[in-house]
């Protein structure tokens, strides 16, 4: 039992340090290694199996609305970074250049992409012509690269792994049904996929994205308090075009420009699947995103039989469509508990001399621990019921947990004491200048996460200046 | 007509121009589109699609046998990647260096990986302890950037994207058979999906991988007498597990150096596909690779019933299982039947009012212009048979052009000759001197393919310097 003691007392309580727990279970997890390169992760096999499975359904739910997927250059030459004012001041500061190749320095400099609309509107500019050319839906899965000082796994990383979609449209009215459209699939992914409840709303002035007209947001609170910005839609306007002359004539043969979106989700995501659900034994991951749903551990598996009847049911679950892997190692039953249990896999079926006997098998659920004696001969429905049920509980846990995070301040009193105990969103109502939004910030290191769309009038007065209140804003300490 | 005729005229025909055949064939398809970044191309969603639908297959085939993938940092650090003194040699004259992270310069300059033996040997140093721990079998699937002086879309470009497989094994036996196993996995591939003989060998030591023991390729023969290196799959022995210290404890608890394999595929060989099937028309796609399969072309659109009908039919092969698009723009529909040749959409169905009265469609290969006049009952099956007898077709056609254009040479003044025409691979024998290799090379630019696992032997003789025969190598012109 030392060794299995081990195991879990490697990992941090999250009640200690959240932070640390954190850290300890992306490598107890096995999701990620740390690389000789700065700032850079390694996605082993644990963390990328997460990454495929949202990429395979996103990208799914993307095409069935005509998205189809390309590949830009990982470069954006540095004239063509500076075409769009907001947008080069944006994310100049925060690029690695490229400077040789080969044994030659370069005529002009070439940063490692930070996000692609120069590179999308530079070859938009070469391939709309005519209003038959639109609209463009467009979107690559690659990864990205932002110089940042500290960093951490999934959270912050100097490069991190994303998609990013890329539309231009005809229309105005087009192009911000396209950019709600794509935050309704994200939002309706989390909750349905991650069983991750969000919250859906628009970003403020000071914090859309750099060259956006607006900027839509999902955010999603963590466990300790605190909200994580988990995907993002933004509509440009004709602000790209314009920069980059995007034209194309109309019906009437008129030149006209073209409106963009952009929207994108990162691997960041799985930091919230990690902070959402996982407890002190590890990670718990949702039953319909999980690489492994069930691991079957054999129990006395030197035993005559054990071993085949483990293998056999593997084979039974693998043809009915679970996700299912055999611990067939020399570790102890309990050391494999335990590692089942780190790596979040949402259930374990145990099997022994005793069960075979009985034609039985046991359940374990990973989130609540609930253990069902099933008979083998229903074993693949009792299955489907456990991971099904664990799927629901997993959201409404987390939903609970989000509806009692909400509060709501009036007074700069209570919003300040709110915000001190970084226990959730405080909900306020705000007078709309970024000066204000600024100074709150600067008192209580508490952002603007979003203006919900489902407004409430809680006050007549901006909960920080007193002013006449324009919007009700989610406020939260962020990552 | 005129503007018909215009997109069947763009292209080149290959006789007068191959490589301006080639570069029409990839711009008309729409497969790839130049970038404003040296070198660099963009793979519009025709391209693409292609890229994604190898993924698809490659990727199950890997996982059959026990691949997990990962994905470790695009950049590396210029002492890791100096570790191992063939690698880098071969390497470092031409990679793209990142000097500055935001507005410093950074203390250790990075490259951006050109291949990753050095990130997965770093990696491996740190997880692998113990004989439990082996082997690792990873691959990633990203894009990797070589400097490139002169570049064709696919064939050479500065970034291309690939699947890098990196394994590490307790045995030399081991890693030679996954070696093995890995080329077979491509050569079947080619074969069965992409419908192109390849043949099987090892490479000269001039030609090998820097840093290998050894290097088996796949070679294929294009349309115009020169050759495609299109898969590469090398045995490290433990060179490399020697210069980053990768070491485990076997089972009498000594320590024994692992031995490591790594093996790719790349967008390289979709210009395999090109210039294998592609014709004056433009691109020829095999059924089983193709985005699309079939393109329904209404004929006298506007009549009503048509656009009906079309799209009933698209629904019911879509639900069959087709790859099924409706082309209803106001094009007419010669034009569409050049569209859907040039981007070499393996079949089109036409369907126009007196077809609807007849309760009939008519199937067209592009391959062949074969015409077929089918029930709309059986469309399904008939469409089936036409696509799995156009695959078949395709291979057959692909496998007889190699066939053809293999010739021996036993002297010297013949293996001239035939290297001059570029009509294909040479077949000679070799005394296994790289000085010889070289001294070939200079004077008739031919290069040794491989040196095939099927070996005869054609005479005693080096074909080029009458030295003792070692080896029948396969010679030719190449890409």
């Amino acid at each position: 039992m030392a060794k299995e003691k081990k195991l879990v007392e490697a990992i941090t309580a999250m009640e200690d340090d959240f932070a640390q727990w954190y850290t300890d279970v992306v490598k107890k997890a096995e999701l990620v290694e740390y690389s000789s390169v700065r700032g850079c992760m390694i996605l082993r096999p644990n963390g990328y199996a997460i990454w495929e499975n949202i990429q395979k359904v996103l990208d799914a739910k993307f095409k069935e609305t005509g998205v189809e997927n390309v590949a830009m250059p990982m470069f954006i030459p540095e004239s063509l970074l500076q075409k769009e004012k907001d947008h080069v001041e944006g994310f100049a500061p925060e690029v690695a250049w490229v400077t040789h190749g080969g044994n030659k320095k370069l005529q002009e400099r070439l940063c490692v992409r930070p996000t692609s609309e120069t590179l999308f509107c530079d070859f938009y500019s070469k391939i709309i012509h005519s209003h038959r050319d639109l609209p463009k839906l467009y979107n690559q899965w690659v990864s990205v690269c932002r110089w940042e000082k500290t960093t951490r796994p999934f959270l912050r990383t100097s490069e991190f792994y994303w998609q990013e979609g890329h539309t231009a449209h005809a229309t105005e009215e087009e192009a911000e049904e396209r950019t709600i459209q794509m935050l309704n699939i994200y939002a309706d992914f989390c909750a349905e996929y991650l069983a991750i409840p969000v919250i859906k709303g628009q970003k403020t002035d000071k914090e859309k994205f750099a060259g956006a007209n607006s900027t839509y947001t999902i955010e999603a609170l963590m466990h300790d308090g605190k909200a994580l910005q988990s995907g993002t839609s933004h509509n440009f306007g004709d602000g790209f075009a314009k920069a980059f002359d995007i034209q194309y004539t109309d019906k009437d043969n008129k030149l006209q420009y073209v409106h963009q979106t952009s929207w994108g989700m990162s691997t960041r995501i799985i930091g919230a699947i990690i902070m959402v659900h996982g407890d002190d034994s590890g990670l718990v991951l949702p039953p319909k995103i999980a690489p492994v749903q069930t691991m079957i551990i054999p129990i006395m598996q030197k035993k005559a039989g054990v071993l085949e009847k483990a293998e056999e049911i593997r084979q039974k679950l693998a043809e009915a469509g679970f996700k299912v892997k055999v611990d067939d190692s020399d570790k102890s039953p309990g050391w494999k508990f335990s590692e089942q249990e780190v790596q979040g896999i949402p259930t374990r079926v145990e099997i022994g001399p005793k069960d075979i006997e009985k034609n039985q098998a046991v359940i374990v659920r990973r989130d609540t621990r609930e253990k069902t004696i099933v008979s083998l001969d229903e074993l693949e429905t009792k299955l489907a019921e456990v991971l099904d049920q664990m799927q629901k509980d997993m959201f409404e846990r987390a939903k609970k947990h989000l509806n009692e995070h909400i509060v709501e301040a009036t007074t700069w009193d209570e919003f300040k004491e709110h915000i001190e105990k970084q226990d959730g969103f405080v909900k306020a109502m705000w007078c709309g200048e970024t000066e204000c939004e600024e100074a709150i910030k600067e008192e209580t290191t508490a952002t603007t996460r979003c203006m919900p769309f489902h407004q409430e009038h809680i006050s007549d007065v901006c909960v920080h200046c007193g002013k006449p209140a324009k919007k009700l804003v989610y406020f939260g300490k962020a990552y």
